[in-house]
C-alpha cells in the first residue's frame, strides 16, 4: 500500500534521458498505489505519473499502454502513455517495466452529485464507443474460469448461508451473456479510478484491469459503487441519471436493457469474490486493510430481491 | 483575418457524432486566424481547438497532424489531434477539410524574459529531439528555390540597394548548408505561435509550416524573433539563455558553431522575403495588414553587420 520500489532523484533524471520531457523539477511518491509504485514526476514539459509495474510483466503491458494511447488518442482523458526517443511506451527502471504518462486534472469524490453521476455516465459511454475502433482483445482475468477457481478456495471460510448463495451465484453466472455489445471495458471505474474536475470527468485511471467484454457489464461495475446509497441499494436518481447520459452517448440495445438486472449481479458478485480473496487468503504483506467483502454481499443480496431495476 | 467559415452549432453537433467527445458545451470562433479558420469548442470531455483549412489540402495534412500526434506522444506541448470513430484524424466540415485538436494551456506574450528565453529553448530543443523519430518528410515550401522565385517577383518593387541586398543573400543562400544535424523544424515559432504559462512553456501551436530542414535554422528563426531587441539587434543575455538552453537539450555540434551567423541570415532573410511579398503581392483580401518587411531587413542587415555572435 505504498511505494513499493524506491525511485531516487538520480534514477528518475538518468532514465529521462531517454525521453524529451525536459528536464526533472520534482518527484514525489504516491503512497495509493496498491499494485504497482507510481511517483508524480514534473518536468520541464509538465506533470506526469511515473509506475513501476511490481506484478503485471511486459508481455502483458502493451495491452493496457496502447489502449490507454488508443483512448487518449480519441479525446478520452485517460494517462497517455509517453514514447520515448525509440518510440516506446515501455522501458525498464530499477529492473522493473516502467512507464510514465500524462498527469490529468481533478480528484476521486466519495458522494457524486446527479450531475456527477451523468458526467460519469456519459464518459463511460463516450470511453466504450471509442474503444470499438480498438484492435487488441485481453481476456477477462476476473471472469467465470476465476469465479469457478476462487470460489472454491474461500468457500471453506464461509458460513453455510454464504458458501450457499456463493455456489449458486457462481453457477447462475457460468455461461456468458450472448448478444449484448461486447468491446473493451475498464472493469474497475469505481470512485477512486475517476478524477473529477467540479462536474466534468477530468480523468479515468488505472486501466490495468481494463479487458474484452460486455460493455453492459462494464456499466453495472460503475453504478453498483457510483449510484449506491448506504443500505446497499442504487439511489434512483443518480441511477437513472448515469444510465441516460450513458444511453445518449452509446445506446442500449433491448437486450441490454433485459440482460440489466443480471449484469448487475455478476459485477456485485466480482467484487464479493475478490474481497473475500484479499481477506482470508491476502498476499504477502500485499493489502494491509483489505476492503470488506460485506459490502458486496449485501448489494448482490439486493439485487437478487429487486424485483423492479431503475432503467432509463 | 478572421473567421473565414462560418460553423454553426448545429453544424459541429452534427460533426461531433463522429467522435467520442462527448456533447457540445460551447462553440466560439476564433479571430487570429490568417489561413485557417478556428473555433474553440468545449465539449464535455474538454476544450478542444476545431481548424477548417482553407488552402492546404487534404493531401498536404496527413504530415501536419501525424507529426502533431508523434510529438504530443512524446511529451511535447503541443496540439493532439484527436481521431474520430473511424480512427481518421482528418474529417471535412462545411465543404472544407477539417480536424480538432486538444486546446492547450497558456497565452502568447510580447516582451519574454530571459526565464522564458531559458524555457522556450530548452522546448524547441526537446521538439527536435522527438522530432528524430518522426518517419515522414516534407520539403521546405519556403527553401531555396522559393527564395529564387519570389525575390524574381518582389525586386521591382524595391530601391537599387535594396534589390541588391536582396539579389545577394538570395545567392549566399542558394545552396544548403551540409554537415548540419537535420530534422522536423517547425520553421514559424515566433512567440505569437506559442502559448506560455508562466516561465512554462504552455503549448507549441500552428505547424503549418513544419518540414524537414536543419534544426539550426529553427533555432535562429525562433532567435530572431524571441531574443530581438528594438534595434533589431539580438539581445545578449536572451541569446544566450536560449542557446544553452537548448544545448542541453540537443547539444549543439561543432559544425553548428561555425554555421551560426550564416543560419541567422538566412532565417531573416525568409521573413523578409515572405512580408516583401505580402506587402506587394498580396492575395485577394488575404492580408488586410501586412507585416512590416522592414523589420527583418534591418534584422538582415545587422546579422550581416555583426562580426562578434553570442554563442553558448
Amino acid at each position: 500500500m505504498a511505494v513499493f520500489t524506491t525511485v531516487s532523484e538520480a534514477d528518475i533524471t538518468a532514465w529521462l534521458a531517454n525521453y524529451s520531457l525536459g528536464t526533472l523539477l520534482e518527484l514525489q511518491g504516491i503512497p495509493e498505489g496498491v499494485q504497482n509504485t507510481n511517483y508524480f514526476v514534473t518536468t520541464g514539459n509538465g506533470r506526469f505519473v511515473l509506475t513501476l509495474f511490481e506484478k503485471l510483466t511486459a508481455d502483458d503491458l502493451p495491452f493496457y499502454l496502447n489502449l490507454m494511447a488508443h483512448l487518449a488518442r480519441h479525446g478520452i482523458p485517460c494517462p497517455s502513455p509517453v514514447a520515448d526517443r525509440h518510440n516506446r511506451f515501455l522501458g525498464e527502471l530499477n529492473g522493473k517495466p516502467a512507464c510514465i504518462v500524462s498527469r490529468l486534472p481533478g480528484k476521486s469524490i466519495t458522494e457524486p452529485t446527479v450531475a456527477q453521476c451523468a458526467a460519469m455516465g456519459a464518459m463511460l459511454g463516450q470511453m466504450h464507443s471509442a474503444g470499438l475502433s480498438f484492435g487488441d482483445q485481453m481476456l477477462n482475468p476476473r471472469g467465470a474460469a476465476w469465479r469457478a477457481e476462487t470460489s472454491q478456495k474461500v468457500k471453506k471460510f464461509l458460513s453455510p448461508q454464504d458458501a450457499a448463495l456463493l455456489e449458486n451465484e457462481v453457477d447462475v453466472h457460468a455461461l456468458p451473456l450472448t448478444g449484448i455489445p461486447r468491446g473493451v471495458i475498464h472493469a474497475d471505474l469505481f470512485r477512486d479510478n475517476v478524477l473529477m474536475d467540479g462536474d466534468r470527468v477530468g480523468g479515468l485511471v488505472d486501466f490495468y484491469f481494463a479487458c474484452t467484454g460486455n460493455l453492459l457489464y462494464d456499466v453495472a461495475i460503475t453504478l453498483n459503487d457510483w449510484c449506491m446509497n448506504d443500505e446497499g441499494r442504487l439511489d434512483a436518481e443518480r441511477t437513472r441519471a448515469m444510465l441516460r447520459a450513458y444511453h445518449a452517448a452509446r445506446p442500449f440495445t433491448t437486450r441490454e436493457a433485459g440482460a440489466w438486472p443480471q449484469s448487475l449481479r455478476a459485477a456485485a458478485l466480482r467484487f464479493w469474490l475478490s474481497r473475500l480473496h484479499d481477506q482470508h487468503l491476502p498476499r504477502g504483506g500485499e493489502l494491509v486493510n483489505p476492503r470488506n467483502p460485506e459490502h458486496f454481499k449485501r448489494i448482490l443480496q439486493n439485487h437478487i430481491a429487486t424485483t423492479e431495476f431503475v432503467w432509463l
